[in-house]
C-alpha cells in the first residue's frame, strides 16, 4: 500500500503500537507486535502464517522496505522515531514495528503431515520467552514441521520471543495443547514416536535409529520433563563430558533437531550418512 | 570462615558490591561479581580457575551454603537482602554474591595440552555477553580444554556473561588472542587443526572425520569470520533444513563441539561410534 506520514502520536491508528511494554504484560487480544527488518520480511513473505494488520516505518526505513511497502496488503505508516518512540514508550533505534494479527489458533492434527517423514517439537513447560523464542530459531533451521507446547509454556508470539526466534515464530507453525493434554496420547493420534529429552535418560542421541515420524519432547530446565511422561516414552540424552552437566534447552533442542532431521534425510544437500 | 554479619551499607568491606550496575560498565579493576548458588559453589569448587575475595549472603541461604561457607577461604558475609539490596543498587532476589579476583591473565599455550586429544573453541568479534557466555556454557558441557578470544570479543567475566554460562566461565580455562593475531598461526603453534564455522563454507560438518587435535572458530552471526581466515582454513557448515538459514552463534558452537567431541570419544559413557 502507499505508505501515509503520521504526525501525531495519538492518532489513533497508532494505538495498537501504544504503550507497548506495558501491553507485552497484559496481552494485545489478537494482536502481536513484529520489530526490525529481517522479522518484518517474515511477517509479510510467503511462508507468514500471520497477516499484518499495519506496518509503521521510520521514512529513512521506506527505501530499503519499498518493494514490501508495495506488496503489503495492509496500510503502511511513516513516522519520524521521536513520533515513533512517543507511541510506543520508549525509544526506538531500528524504525520498523509492524502490527500482525493471531488469527485462529489451529490444532496439532492441522498441522502435522499425515504420513512419511515428521518432525515435530514438542516444548512442555518453557516459561522463558528465550528459550521458547531460540527453540523455534532451531526448529526452522532443521525444517521441522511444526511446534507444539503444552498449555503452561509461554507465548511465541510474545515480543521477545519474536525477536529470539529471528522471526521464526512467524513462519514455523505451531498449535497449543490443552490442558492437562497428554503427549503420548497426542503422539499416538498424530503417529508419531515421542522422543523424550532428558539427562537422566539411559538411552544416548546417536546409539541407536531415530524414528522417520518423531515427536521430540523438551522440558524446563530445571525439573525437567515429568516422570511420569518420561516412564513411558522412548527416553533419550545428549552425552556430555566431564561433571559439567548443563545444556541450555534451546541448544539441547538443536542438538537433538539437528540429530533427527539429519537422519531423516531433510537437511539441504546432505547426502552422505555416516 | 565464621560468617560476619554486616548491617550498613556503607561498610567498606561491601565496597567491592556497590553501585553493580554502573560498575558493569566501566569495569572492576581485576574484581568479577558471582551471583546465585550454582555459580557461587562452582566458584568456591575444586574446578574453580579463580580465587573468591569474598561472599556475601542472605543469612536464610547459609544453612543451604554452611559447608561452603565453612571451607571458604575468603571472608564470608551476611547482609540482610535490604542491606544487599542497598549496596548494589537493585533488588537483590537470590541473596547470594561473591566477588571474584581474576588474577594473571595466562597465554593460550598454557592452556592447550601438549599433545593427544585437544579440543579447543576460537571466538572472533563476538560482542554479545549472551552469546559468550552460552558459548562457554556448551564448551564445558562437551568437554573443551579451553576457550579462546580474540581482542574484539566481550569479557567472559561480565557479570551476566558469567550468569548466562551458568557458572562454565569459572571452571573452562580461557585466554584472550592479543589484537590482530592470527589464529591461524596460533593454531599451527599449538599444533591444532583449524575448523572455521561458516553458514557458506563447502564441507558439511559429519561429511568428512573430525580432527583428534580441533580449533574450532566462530565469528559474529551477522559477518562471521573473515574472508580471508575461511580462504586459508578447513571451513565447514551446519547443514539445514529449507530457506531459514539461521542459527544461533553459540547454538551453532553448541553442535560444532557436540560432533568433534563425539569424534574425540569424549563423551561420557559414549561407546557407539555411527
Amino acid at each position: 500500500m502507499r505508505p501515509e506520514t503520521l504526525t501525531d502520536p495519538a492518532d489513533p491508528r497508532l494505538d495498537p503500537y501504544a504503550r507497548m511494554r506495558e501491553r507485552d504484560l497484559v496481552g494485545r487480544a489478537g494482536r502481536f507486535v513484529v520489530e526490525g527488518e529481517v522479522t518484518l520480511r517474515l511477517l509479510l513473505g510467503p511462508r507468514s502464517r500471520f497477516r499484518a494488520e499495519s506496518v509503521l516505518l521510520a521514512p529513512e526505513r521506506l527505501p530499503g522496505l519499498a518493494r514490501e511497502a508495495d506488496d503489503c496488503p495492509a496500510p503502511v505508516y511513516l513516522a519520524d522515531k521521536p513520533v515513533m518512540s512517543a507511541v510506543t514508550g520508549f525509544p526506538i533505534h531500528r524504525g520498523v514495528l509492524a502490527i500482525g494479527l493471531r488469527g485462529e489458533a489451529p490444532a496439532p492434527e492441522a498441522l502435522v503431515p499425515p504420513e512419511g517423514p515428521a518432525l515435530v517439537l514438542g516444548l512442555a513447560g518453557l516459561t522463558n520467552h528465550d528459550n521458547v523464542g531460540a527453540a523455534f530459531r532451531n526448529a526452522a533451521a532443521f525444517g521441522a514441521d511444526a511446534v507444539l507446547l503444552d498449555a503452561a509454556s509461554c507465548d511465541p508470539l510474545y515480543r521477545k520471543a519474536i525477536r529470539v526466534s529471528a522471526g521464526a515464530a512467524l513462519i514455523t507453525p505451531f498449535a497449543r495443547l490443552q490442558a492437562g493434554a497428554d503427549w503420548l496420547a497426542l503422539a499416538d493420534r498424530l503417529r508419531l514416536d515421542a522422543l523424550a529429552l532428558s539427562p537422566g535418560a539411559g538411552e544416548e542421541l546417536g546409539a541407536a535409529p531415530l524414528p522417520a515420524r518423531a515427536l521430540l519432547l523438551l522440558g524446563t530446565e530445571g525439573p525437567g520433563l515429568e516422570a511420569a511422561l518420561l516412564g513411558r516414552a522412548r527416553s533419550l540424552r545428549i552425552p556430555m563430558a566431564g561433571d559439567f552437566d548443563s545444556l541450555n534447552v534451546a541448544t539441547a533442542a538443536g542438538i537433538a533437531l539437528h540429530a533427527v532431521a539429519r537422519a531423516q534425510g531433510r537437511l539441504r544437500g546432505f547426502n552422505t550418512e555416516r
